[in-house]
């Protein structure tokens, strides 16, 4: 049984919004922000039915997160990701100033960390939660697209 | 007398942006994307305005130049910018695939080339055009802000 309001708990709700990607044809990937506890946005992948490289889940929940909170920066925010994120959001992530990023499944490709890209000083990483629910999901989805084609 | 679709004069469209920008209380940058010869996007800096640090004028243009094209990639466009784009833009630009970037003046801090963002192998960059038009404007931004302070 999981104790709520762990990163196993908010991971999970990541997840969900990575399923519903998933469902609609785009690269299963799923973001919430959570601040004091509480989520504040809730994103997935939605490049292929925007027609917009910009529209990943992190650029959203981004977007959404600032939104609620009538600021620009999201210090006492936490992301959670189901994948490492790449240059353009760690990118975003360093102007936000958040407070902490949790992923899921490294990107050992595109992802920030092997393309050298700097996050702010006071934002911390965790990397690995789910990692396997997270990397399942994104393999199921590129097995399922291989046999489509 | 400048020809006209050459890189200055596209650059010129790019500056009208940045000083609307400037107008609003934005820091003053701006973009235009083109293809064969015509401009599909423009866009400035609108981070205060949206209270979102994912509002540069770049992101906004990629944006809009896949919506008038109806697809993801910007093949055969060129992005003109009067400021070197940061690691979220050239991140963003890396997606996109541009064939072209043309940037007016260089960020020696927060630029893409000092932070060590990769493009997309085919993209081709161009640096320096109207150099001075654009980090005057710049200045003058953060000089009367100073001021205001």
């Amino acid at each position: 049984m999981d104790l709520p309001f762990d990163d196993n708990f908010y991971m999970k709700k990541a997840l969900q919004e990575a399923e519903i990607a998933f469902e609609k044809g785009e690269v299963p990937i799923g973001a919430v922000i959570v601040v004091d506890n509480r989520i504040i946005a809730r994103a997935h992948n939605l490049t292929e039915q925007l027609t917009d490289v910009t529209a990943h889940a992190e650029m959203q929940a981004i977007t959404a997160a600032a939104n609620f909170l009538g600021g620009k920066y999201l210090q006492n925010c936490t992301m959670y990701v189901t994948l490492e994120p790449c240059q353009m959001c760690a990118g975003a992530l360093y102007w936000s100033q958040i407070s902490k990023i949790v992923y899921a499944a490294e990107d050992a490709q595109r992802g920030y960390n092997a393309m050298g890209t700097k996050l702010h000083p006071k934002t911390k990483v965790v990397g690995g939660v789910l990692e396997k629910e997270a990397s399942d999901l994104l393999k199921r989805f590129f097995i399922e697209r291989r046999n489509l084609n």
